[in-house]
Order: structure tokens, then sequence, then C-alpha cells
């Protein structure tokens, strides 16, 4: 089977948030730990980028937000500092093809659809609060929830088309993925993991309330710098063989040459779509090769239009868009703290996404400059650059911004998310159970599956939650 | 790069009935192709094995029926006859924990349930009629349809619980997947290719009206025998590149030594959620991976009861089971023509098949045994012999019978199932627009790839339908 080139305790396959995380806890015990990672830098779906011109974009997670103590605690101690996302004026419905501003969290155009809308999303939060954050199969009336999509609920519940299109482009905006797609258990369970859809969906107060001087991506930055050389990049695993109590895992260096580590247990910190790639041997059991086949990434181009500066600040607007037609559902104000050049970013998802990579980039970016025109005005549709990050076509994460749960999934294949295969420990965002899908979940589940890994081995435990 | 151990025009990557079918007519049109197959053995999910004891058993599709003409030429040309399926006497209804005997396609003990069953199933099928075959996303309402699940469906139109639980049966045993998986627009079009779900749970006159002597394997057998050295076995695609008129596929033979193709065209006829595993240079397009990862394989063990006499037709009793507690959803006398011994063979589907995985070997034994025995009398609790097939767990299908399409697909993705990449067509029987999902959508698929490969290579042309 070839030689080995690394011989350690535990090694992590994926240098995201969640297998970082995983492997400094496990370090902090005392345990030799090496993380493999693909790409040729850490963070996963956290990656901030620098421009051209020389401006900083998150192509990733960017935004932290009320109760992300994992988060803020890293930032904390990595000294990196938070800012608030502008938010100051009004925001712009387009709706039927007409322009609205409007203030709050709504679209209030059309108050009777606004006042719908709002008794939808609320009856959605009470409904979630209802499923159980670590086992939401056990809720009551699972399996009918499960048999239903959020899709289906909400054509059931919200009558009033500007009332639907609202609630459509929270969902897309939150999931990468269209309601039809999105079993109801799943939905209600990652909405009370996050809070709320309200929660999700708020700037201030809510999941994009602050951004990271500097970018998200230097918290994984951080985390690796203190791991050192037990950090391997540009090394994609393509197989894993295991037995009782080893692990090898073989990558493949970007010159062509083998690369292995053998190890007594490993983290496996990518999303089940994308472990199931992996060559197993043993081959996992058909219920996580199931479960894998059942959690699919959602779709979502980010897209960041780069100005000289915040000139809709000018116009009292806060460069938020709502949007029941064209390529972007939603933007936010995304400019530097000092405002010293303008920002805007914006999010193609779910049908959209998939609708325009058939249509060419042409076509793509076409469609953003003009929604971006006619919501911020002409200026807005000639930026002096304009970023796009179509996370559909990478290969090493096949999607964004996080993986659902397909009807008929979460009831008899649930269980299968975290529980080890052997040696074998799942990690990542998607395992999550308070804000799956985002950076503080994938912390979480890195830092779970770490405390399952040093029990397994007679190691560490007892970490108070004020543990760094 | 490496050496190319093969040239060649076009490479058909698996060799089920849909690569076999793809390379047979491609090569007589003159292509010169080759046909690379992952395991020992030619068939795919197709697969007649010789039991300890001698016995003959299809772990995979074993039945043939009417309209299935592709199927029964191929038969014909190959000299392999067709037998009846043993249907004289009564049927087994297993239900609320009591045995009825029943005739006809649907249990009767309950006559108004019975009456709201076959209501419920000829609603479905009238809808089904409704969905076009070549493209389900253009039907009428196709959103709302996509954005339901059959489960929820089910729910909302059959109320007597013995009702829906003969639908479940019959859905499980056609999909190996829960209604409450399948989008409701996939499912429509699903029944309609393959004539309707009373032509799909019937026996004469239906999906299971006939079986092969000798296997259904053969056909695959003697179409690889013709292609002769064109066949090459125990080499799973790993790796494909390509560019726009040439395409290498880099396999591994079982010795660890790479070996390699290099040709203008590929045929890929695997189920999508195995093709997705490769390694594709350059990617495949992000919209082609969404549709991967939403068509999930279904989950099925079947499993094959061996007697030394098929003693329940002493008893008036035809074989069948329909059943709504246990592991068995259903069953069928699976004896040898000249009844020389006994068998009955059953599925283990959907949730069933993933639970009883998790329980282990031994339960799910426990399980058949004890639902045998309660079917057809102690005497089938104590076979000669019990053979599990446990198709989750074959890595190069990842399950069975088929690919399922989830909520919210079929609409923005479906038309990405059969579109070519640059050099690569797509086949398997779920691109198939007649009887998907069987060996004679396996065959058509793989016809209407060669005549896309041929056409694009400039060769062949004007198959007529008697083309053999």
């Amino acid at each position: 089977m070839g030689s080995v080139d690394r011989e350690c305790e535990v090694v992590v396959v994926g240098a995201g948030f969640a297998g970082l995380a995983a492997a400094r806890r496990l370090a902090a015990d005392g345990v030799d730990v090496v993380v493999v990672e693909a790409r040729e830098r850490v963070g996963g779906r956290s990656w901030t980028d620098t421009t051209a011109a020389g401006a900083t974009v998150e192509r990733g997670g960017q935004w932290i937000g009320p109760t992300q103590h994992r988060l803020q605690a890293l930032a904390d101690e990595l000294g990196v500092v938070t800012f608030p996302t502008y938010t100051a004026g009004q925001a712009v419905e387009w709706r039927d093809g007409a322009r609205h501003l409007y203030s709050g969290l709504v679209p209030t155009s059309d108050p009777a659809a606004a006042a719908e809308g709002v008794a939808a999303i609320l009856d959605l939060d009470l409904a979630a609060f209802e499923v159980p954050l670590d086992a939401p199969w056990t809720a009551a009336g699972a399996a009918d929830l499960d048999a239903t999509t959020l899709g289906g609920w909400l054509t059931d519940h919200v009558g009033a088309p500007a009332a639907r299109a609202v609630i459509d482009v929270a969902v897309k905006a939150v999931f990468g993925a269209e309601p039809a797609e999105l079993s109801l258990l799943f939905a209600l369970f990652y909405l009370h993991a996050g809070g709320g859809l309200t929660t999700l969906a708020r700037t201030t107060g809510g999941a994009q309330e602050r951004r990271f001087v500097g970018g998200s991506q230097q918290l994984a930055v951080g985390m690796a710098a203190a791991l050192g050389d037990r950090v391997v990049l540009s090394a994609p695993v393509e197989a894993v063989d295991h037995g009782d109590d080893h692990v090898v895992v073989a990558a493949r260096r970007s010159d062509g040459a083998g690369w292995r580590a053998r190890a007594r247990r490993a983290v496996v910190a990518m999303p089940p779509a994308v472990s199931a790639q992996l060559r197993w041997s043993p081959p996992l059991p058909g219920v996580r090769d199931q479960l894998s086949m059942r959690m699919p990434m959602g779709a979502v181009t980010k897209v960041h239009a780069l100005y000289d500066r915040p000139f809709w600040r000018d116009d009292g607007l806060n460069g938020q868009l709502v949007s029941d037609e064209g390529a972007l559902c939603s933007t936010f104000d995304d400019s530097p703290p000092d405002g010293s050049h303008g920002a805007i970013v914006g999010f193609v998802a779910g049908d959209d996404c998939r609708r325009l990579e058939r249509l060419g980039p042409a076509a793509r970016r076409q469609a953003v400059l003009a929604e971006l025109g006619r919501a911020f005005g002409q200026q807005a549709a000639a930026p002096l650059e304009l970023v796009e990050q179509h996370w559909p076509a990478e290969v090493h994460t096949r999607g964004g911004p996080v993986a659902i749960c397909v009807p008929g999934t979460f009831g008899a294949l649930g269980p299968a998310l975290r529980e080890p295969v052997g040696p074998i420990h799942w990690a990542g965002t998607e395992t999550a159970t308070e804000w799956c899908g985002y950076m503080e979940g994938a912390l979480s589940s890195g830092e779970r599956a770490a405390a399952e890994v040093s029990s397994a081995l007679g190691r560490g435990g007892g970490h108070g939650d004020g543990h760094p």
C-alpha cells in the first residue's frame, strides 16, 4: 500500500472552521494531530480575497451575529475586531416591475401582504422552536413535516404573491435553495438552530449584524498558524482506509505525488456530499451513503460590486435590496468600515443561480448589473469591479452556503449524521445543532467531534464552557 | 499524465445494459468503441448468481413485461426464452397484525379501503399520463407538483390507513424509496414512463409478468460476448479528463495499476450519483453536479428464500405478499419454471432497508424469516438458503433499484439529465423516457446516447425501429 508520510494519533480531513476547531481542541488535549486540506488555503467556505484593484472581498461567510459566542471568542482571542453592517436609511424593494423603499425587516409597499408575510414568518418560527435541535426527527408529527416541502407549506399558508416573494427571497438567501427543495422538518430545525427566520434574515440583531475588519478567513488563518506544520495544504484526500483502530488517508499533491497519513482516529470535516466522493475502504455503511446522497449542497453565486464610494448612502439607502425578479434575490452594503470605497454584496441563489450558470457568465453579469442599476441607480450598473464567486463550481465544496436535507431524509437517516463509523468521526457545520450552516456551527461541530475523539483516546475531557 | 493503454473513438464507462447497448450500436455503426467496467462482471443492476446449493437467483432486475420491446428483441436475438411468473391462487395480505387472502391487484380484506386505494391509484395514473415523458418539467402545474412529495399527496388524498398501506407498499417496491422522498412530478413521470402504477405493480399484464430462463444477466453477457475484447472488466474508472474533442478515462485495476483509455467521445452509463464521484477535469458544470446531488439512489435489499419445493402452491397461494409491517413489503413466487425447487423473492425497501441495516444482518434475517413464516406458514421460516442482496452496500451503484428525483429538482435541473457536456454523453436507465428505471429503459438510453455520438462523429444514423 506504499509508505506513510505522516504518523499521528488523529488526522483531520478539511481545514475549514470545523476541522481547524477540532484540531486545535485536540492539540490542546495533547493529541498528536494533523490536518489535511485539499485547497492551497485554509478556511473552507470562509475565503477573504483581494481584488485586482486592492479591495477586500469575502467570497464566503462574512457575518457574525448575537449568540455566536464561539465565533466571537475566537475573534477576541485572535485580536480580530468587528464592525456593524451599514444599515442607516431605507432598503429597496423590487416588486412586480416597480421600485419601492422601506424600513425594517419586511418590505411594506403592499401592507396587507407585508402583514401576511410577517404572520407566516412568525408561524414558521413558532413551529421551528418546537423541533428539538439534537434530534429533530423526534419532533411531534416529524413524519408529516418531513413529507412536506417548505415550498408546499408556503403555498398552503401564504396567499399574497408579494408576501410569498419576500419569504422566498429570505429562504433562498439563507439556504441557497428553493423552498420546494427543502424538507419542512429540516427547514424548521435549521431555523431553530439559528434563532428563527427573523434572526437569520436580520442585519442588526441578527445573522448579518457585524463583519470582521480584514475578513472572516483571518480566524481560520489564526487557528492554522497556531497549529503550524500540523496543517498540510494542497493535498486533496482521495481515499480513506480504516479498521477498528486505525485510519490511513491518501491524498494527491498538485505534482501528482501521493501523500499518506496514518492515525488512530480521523475527524472528517467536510459536507456529506463531499466526503461521500472519497474512496472508502471498507465502504461506508449504506445508511451513511444514503444520507450523503440526500444532503445536496445549495447553489449560490456571491456577487461583489465595487465602486469608488458608497454613493447610495447619499440617497438615504442602506444598500439592501429584496427583489422578486432577476438575478440577485438580496443585497447588502459591503463597504469597508471607513467607507473608503463602496461595495454591494448580493446573492444569486437556488434556481436563479443554476439558470444563470446555464446562460453563461456574460448573461449573468448583464443580469446582475441591470438589477443593481434599477435598484440603486445607473451608477450602480457600472461598478469598478464585479467579483463573482460561483460556489457550485468549487469541486471541494460542490455548492453553498450549506447542505440541505431533502424530504424523507431526516426521519430515518438523521441519526447517521453524527454517528461515528469505526474510527471515523464527523464534523462540519452540517452536523451542528446550534447555528447549523454558519461559521459558529462549524466551530461547535469541530469541538464536539474533538471531544468524541479525545474521549475515545482516553484523553482530555472536562472542557468547561470557558475553554479557549 | 502517463501513457494510454487503449486508443479508440468512443469509450463507454459502465457495462450495464445501457453501456452495452450503446457500445453495440456504436460497433454496428463501425465505430471503434471500448467499454470500461468497474466490476469483474457485466450487467450492472442485472446480476444472475448461483447459490451454494446450486440455485439460480437474480440479485438485481429479473422481470420483463408487455411493451418492453427492446428487451424482448434482445432476448429473442440471443435465444433467451421467458416464462410466466407463477400467479395461480391467492395472495397474502398482512394488515394490522392479521393475515388475509385475496385475488387480483389490490388486497380486499377491507373492501372500502380497497376501493379507495384503487381510486387513488387510478387518479395517480391519470395525472401521470398528463406528464410529458421527454420534458416532464413542462407539465401543467409542474412547479407545484415538484414542490410536493408523493407522500404529501397521499396524505391529502387517501384517508383509509389500509389503502395507504397498500399504496406505500407498491411505491416502496417500485422505487426503493418512501413516498415522502419522491417529488410528485418525478413520481408521475416515472409511473407514466412504465405505463402507470397499475402496470408497474402487476404480474400478468405488468412489469412482473415473465422471467428469463437462466436469468436476465445472460442478455448483458450476450451483448458483451459480441463485443469481445472491446469490454474491459475490473477497471473502476476514477478520473475523466476531457477537452472539446477528446476524453481520457483513468481506471485502477485490482492490482493497483493504472489503466487509461483515450477517445474522441465518451458515453457515461452510470447513475448520476455514481458518475458524480469521479474526478472530472475540467470539473463538470455546477448545474450537472447540482442535479447529481439531487438524484439519490433508492434503498432495497432483495431477499431470496429457497426451499426444496414451492409448498405454498399446495395451499392455493401464489407466493405474493403485501405487508404493512415488518421487513418485507412485498414478495413473489420465484421458483424455477420446472418447479424443481421453491423460491420466494422479496423486497426490503426504503426506510425498512435502512433501519434493518442499522440493526445488523442477524436482525434483518430474523425479521425476514418471521415475516415469511407468518405469511406462508412455519415451513417458510426455515428455508434451505436465504440470499440477501443489500444494494446500498454496492459501491458501484450506491443503492437500488433506481435513482429518484427529490422535490424541486426536476424543474430547473431536469434538462441537464441528458445534455452532453463537451464530448461526454449520458446514458443509464435514469435518462430514459420510456420504462425509466427498468432494463428496457437502460437499453433505450444506451441507444439514444449512441445515436448522439454517431451523429457527432458523422457516422451511422438512420437506424430504423427494426434495428437489431
